[in-house]
């Protein structure tokens, strides 16, 4: 059937896109200022469009319906052309930031000034986080059409990066970054090898050594057993040439904990790897198989001593032969910068949660619109979004990724100023004990935030993805319609770069201590805490638990939403207080610090935005629809989470259940009809074009089935053994025309009368 | 690293083998004992060890690493492959079930009796669901290792078989059935052509039409437009040689609404299609890839009348040239029958969830006992299973298939009582109007409970899988173990054969109304309620209502924690049916409907283990250790959903905020470590095959790394290229060796010299 054979344009039912045009045109929200309001700014509005549409343009960027269903082998070759293709914008990405095409080829000038050429140190020009913020957003955004491409290049940029950047010494920053070109996919393509079989959450116990010889100035990387293996390497399987490695050092037969190590695994010009290292293949996960996960074993495999990264703690040889070596360590400093690698990831993790949960918001709303099913006889069948059912299916889910972008933008402003700064305390040239202190503070703080907004956003991700497929019936089963393969590559986030669970936990912990330290002692730093702990300062503690009753949260005012949950995790922090008091079994309450983590970054979602539209300034919205319609978001995304939550909000007497029953309930199924009118302006503006979304259900048209038909019918072309007819018939055909087998595979052997024979 | 050098024997830490056998060795229960408790009888476990013994021997049918990561081309031809491998089982199965193996060739016989040669009805045998039950067995159990190969067979003996047995008169059956051969897969096979692309659960507007034509007697079947496409259909893209398609039936312009016809699609003998039918195929998919769904088209396509289904509505050719042919219709069993189809689908889901849930539950119980990670310094680290919170994210998830086993027995053998039942009552021989009316009752009891089950528990099942997968790690992100797959095949349960939401909100419609008539007219059947449904019974309720206290649930007598959930029930539905009588909306109150549902469905799942559990008989549990765990099982299932339901157990008043803080929670934890104590020894006894497991983190020997890392090397053997090198690494090494894209492009034409040549 052709399209136009195929529509009866008369026909009342199962015409989508005159129903989402339809909405559009009755639209009465702003969406171009919603979208700035989403966008942050819009400069990066402008960015972020123009960025897009370069990806869902490039040739070998783009995706479509031909990328579902690829092997591993397809994925893998894939995904590294398109780093190829990459490493081309990353240079005129930098070029635009530097406001540089003129005259000297910029890169290569970066490149060469930082090496042997270098004269003196006012000539250094080194990158800054400004200079490749323009490819960072290409790569953010590219994240939401293709994940692995982004992960696959980022473990190189930055996991190995950060980890050079974050314990090698500014020469050793210089020289392996810049000299050798890491920065620029040059030289060398670096892995990060801190995971191993035995251990992940564990960095501490980590078991590969490197043992100093003092012979030799080197040391010796070993995987003294199996479980020391290192695991799920990113790029180790087939593109590393060099891994930061995470192992023991252990000198003079003392062990000093794990410390970071530059070692070389393949020459990049043959690509073979060198002696004494093995590799293999991970091999097949359930998702992301573009990028090449491996394992590593090393079998004394020897390194000069220099290629230990040394900002933190140090070795020195023997002044003398037969002496001792020395060893220098700033152990508190070196933990920090340790792991603040993982920091980038887990930032970028929750822009991801934006983006990625905006895309599945999208496709549900437009399929929840367009879709019609059941209803009054002899009308029009009714949409599905007008189903109070569906309404609360759907629209609470569009609310997240409104609700994760303006914390989004915030936590990766702080987490920038913070790294920026801790670079430039801690460098020789610019040293600042005192601002050493305040930086450590922000980076606790930063990772307490980042742990709990990482651990809630990507978890709330993977639901609003799985729901939202549910709420597309069985379409949202088909490859085709991108919620599968987001599922099986988005799942991960919850497990790396910091388990969910051990996120939660650490950071409902330090809150928890902080809560402690405030009741206790008015402990509260009013520079550093007032952000992300407001519900934290010792006077507001002291009202909500002075009170005993609900603080006075009657959801009336705008601020109430958020402060609703300030007031909760007061309470609740208090519930667990006296239970560990009298357990004295920190825990005995782990299930309630996960909450407690949960609790937090919904609090610093709420407030972030709240904040970002309460200010005609950041919030760029002056239409009054508009406003209207983004504070019924704000509100339905508190009350949906304080209904998912009611047990504890009960249990900690926040609400009474009459309160639940006759204002919370009510009011989050009297928003839903209001929402739900805005429901195409507020997917439409996300402004994301069709070659991200890739799905066909969910296209701007909303041509649903004639879009999705098409697809399906370009991706499966009629067999060449004729239409319907696959290679394998025979089995088919030789099944329905068999005789009877075991007749037959006898030879008549069990028939009575050759029995009776036999039985003689 | 070979196995044996790469252990220190001598080493505390990372031993898994020994931790899980040490549990083993300490464990106090009979896993024998258990085992027979879960598998319903001595019998029925001899039956199911065996079967399972057999498929994980066979040679086509058994699993290994290597299922994971195939193209869904390879898993179409594996998957046809297994089919013919199961049609000899079919015959075997038949004639152990007859205990029939000499003298004619049985199964020859039973195809050859029915058709021509019938001499006189008394000769006829036909097969009953107890000749089959032990093929059905076999494919529910291979639905644990290959979940696609029992569903595309299912789509044949399942949907399509019932769609015939329930709407085709004896005759018909006996014909398609077991004349042609389609009951023994063989001369027919059939798909189920219900869905189209615009219509799923609302199938009474289905859009395809068979319109009679009464000069020829025939009807002709018409896609009359891409929305009205047959679509989501099992089999349809590559197996099906007949299609029991689903379409309005058109008489003489009249629309008598959607009844079912066998419509041939393709030649059995060459497989190629029919004129006038277009097919082609769905697709990638989530999951399932050996499944080959399908689209069908008709246009014009031409069928005999006799064709049409004609148990409950027959069309009657014209008695004379030009007259009008008649139609005799019984509407009521016409829907009844009609959805019959999908009954046994749903059956099957529960039993289903109860096995895949039981696979997923040991794989993490082994890693969790295996695994070590952090701990108290100079000590082996601590076994995950050791930490409260993994405690609390995997054993309340142990115990869904210990809960999910007997209700799902039980369904099973209620819904082949009662289908035998319909068939007699409803057949011309034996035809019993008052009979009819009891098993229409029962259908819809059954209706209301399996749907209430399915949704329940392919929803519990899912999280289950998703849940344990996280509490793997980065290893339940690897392929090999299972979780993958296991999710991607499973997740569709919750949407097909009845979306979870639709059928949660039709069993829940159903039991307000028996709720609202219990409690009005003392209306309660005590023949036919008082098993699913005795939480209805006009006492229980007027006892409830009236106390307007807690019904004194304290939760210290085992039959509390059932009647907990029988008292909620009750609270609630007065709670919603206070609601709708103040708002006269239905649709308003689903979210609490869906929620009705799942109590309805968790009740009866405790019900029907406090009842096998408490009889002697039932259970064949005497070992007092065994029982006392089972009886912790039980509590612990019925606790951790209270608290996951808390929000409604204190909105409805069945527990107070300080009953949750210091009953319910308190028994959950203490619950926790003592049902940890027996985890091996209860995942033990569901005694899988590790074939069956096929995920070598989860395999009976507990040699988790070795058993992993072996898998890993043997799916990814080294490179042709190089160890470590893969076929495209030309495409990383020019990356690397490249020199400055742009400078090099541009020909050096941006040099400051040559701009201001251009510039002058």
């Amino acid at each position: 059937m052709t399209r136009s054979s195929t529509v009866d344009a008369a026909s009342v039912t199962l015409q989508p896109q005159k129903l989402i045009q339809g909405e559009r045109s009755r639209a009465k929200i702003d969406v171009d200022q919603i979208n700035v309001f989403l966008e942050s700014s819009p400069e990066k509005r402008d960015q972020a469009q123009a960025l897009m549409t370069e990806l869902v343009s490039d040739p070998i960027l783009k995706t479509d319906s031909s990328y579902y269903g690829r092997s591993k082998r397809e994925e893998r070759e894939d995904t590294a052309r398109k780093i190829v293709r990459l490493a081309l914008y990353m240079e005129h990405d930098i070029k635009t930031a530097r406001k540089h095409f003129k005259g000297t080829d910029l890169v290569e000038e970066l490149q060469r000034s930082e090496g042997e050429d270098l004269k003196n140190e006012s000539d250094l020009v080194p990158l800054t986080n400004s200079d490749v913020a323009i490819f960072d957003r290409r790569l953010s955004l590219l994240h939401n059409m293709d994940p692995q491409v982004g992960t696959r290049l980022g473990v190189h940029l930055g996991l190995f990066g950060n980890c050079i950047k974050g314990n090698g010494t500014n020469e050793q920053i210089r020289y392996w970054m810049h000299e050798r070109g890491a920065t620029f996919v040059k030289g060398i393509y670096g892995c990060f090898g801190m995971t191993e079989l035995g251990h992940g959450s564990n960095v501490a116990q980590l078991q590969t050594t490197a043992t100093y010889n003092a012979e030799s100035d080197t040391f010796t990387i070993n995987t003294p057993n199996l479980p020391a293996t290192k695991f799920w390497i990113g790029g180790a399987a087939h593109s590393a040439t060099h891994c930061a490695v995470y192992a023991r050092l252990i000198v003079d037969g003392r062990d000093y904990g794990v410390k970071t190590f530059v070692v070389p695994l393949r020459n990049p010009e043959t690509h073979q790897l060198l002696a004494n290292v093995v590799i293999g293949d991970i091999g097949q996960k359930m998702g992301r198989n573009g990028i090449d996960n491996g394992w590593i074993q090393f079998h004394n495999h020897v390194i000069p001593r220099e290629y230990m990264l040394s900002r933190f703690t140090k070795v020195f040889p023997p002044k003398s032969k037969g002496g001792k070596a020395t060893v220098k360590t700033q152990p508190q400093l070196d933990q920090i910068s340790g792991y603040s690698a993982l920091l980038s990831g887990r930032v970028n993790m929750v822009m991801d949660s934006f983006r990625f949960g905006s895309r599945f918001a999208i496709i549900a709303a437009r399929y929840a619109v367009g879709r019609q099913q059941f209803g009054p006889r002899g009308h029009p069948e009714t949409q599905l979004i007008d189903y109070p059912l569906h309404q609360y299916r759907v629209l609470p889910q569009i609310t997240v990724p409104y609700l994760v972008s303006p914390v989004a933008f915030k936590l990766l402003d702080t987490y920038y100023s913070t790294l920026d700064e801790l670079y430039r305390v801690s460098s020789p040239a610019t040293f600042d004990k005192a601002g050493l202190v305040v930086v450590s503070k922000k980076l606790k703080n930063l990772f307490i935030d980042s742990a709990s907004l990482k651990a809630t956003n990507t978890w709330l991700v993977a639901d609003l993805i799985d729901q939202l497929r549910q709420a597309c019936g069985g379409q949202g089963y088909s490859s085709y319609n991108a919620f599968g393969k987001g599922y099986d590559d988005w799942v991960v986030q919850c497990t790396w770069e910091g388990d969910n669970n051990i996120l939660s936990l650490s950071s409902a912990k330090s809150i928890l201590k902080k809560f402690a330290a405030s009741r206790r002692d008015g402990i509260f730093d009013t520079g550093l805490d007032a952000e992300s702990f407001s519900y934290l300062e010792p006077g507001f503690i002291h009202d909500v638990l002075k009170t005993g009753q609900n603080a006075e949260i009657t959801l009336e005012q705008l601020p109430d939403y958020s402060r609703v949950w300030a007031v909760a995790l007061v309470r609740f922090l208090d519930h667990i207080a006296r239970l560990v008091d009298s357990t004295k079994d920190l825990d005995s309450v782990a299930k309630l610090l996960v909450l407690v983590s949960k609790f937090h970054a919904l609090h610093s979602m709420l407030k972030a935005y709240y904040d970002k539209l309460n200010s005609p300034q950041d919030s760029h919205v002056s239409d009054a629809a508009s406003k209207d319609a983004l504070w019924d978001v704000y509100k339905l995304f508190s009350l949906y989470f304080i209904d998912k939550h009611s047990g504890e909000f009960q249990q900690i007497k926040v609400f009474t259940p009459e309160e639940i029953s006759h204002t919370v309930q009510p009011q989050l199924l009297n928003l839903l009809p209001k929402v739900r009118k805005a429901i195409i302006p507020l997917t439409d503006a996300f402004k994301m074009p069709d070659g991200m979304i890739n799905a066909p259900i969910g296209y701007f048209d909303g041509d649903i089935y004639h879009n999705y038909f098409d697809e399906i019918t370009k991706q499966n072309p009629t067999e060449v053994d004729g239409a319907g007819v696959p290679p394998y018939y025979g089995l088919l055909t030789d099944l329905l025309n068999r005789g009877w087998e075991f007749d037959h595979a006898l030879g008549g052997s069990a028939r009575a009368n050759v029995l009776k024979k036999l039985g003689k």
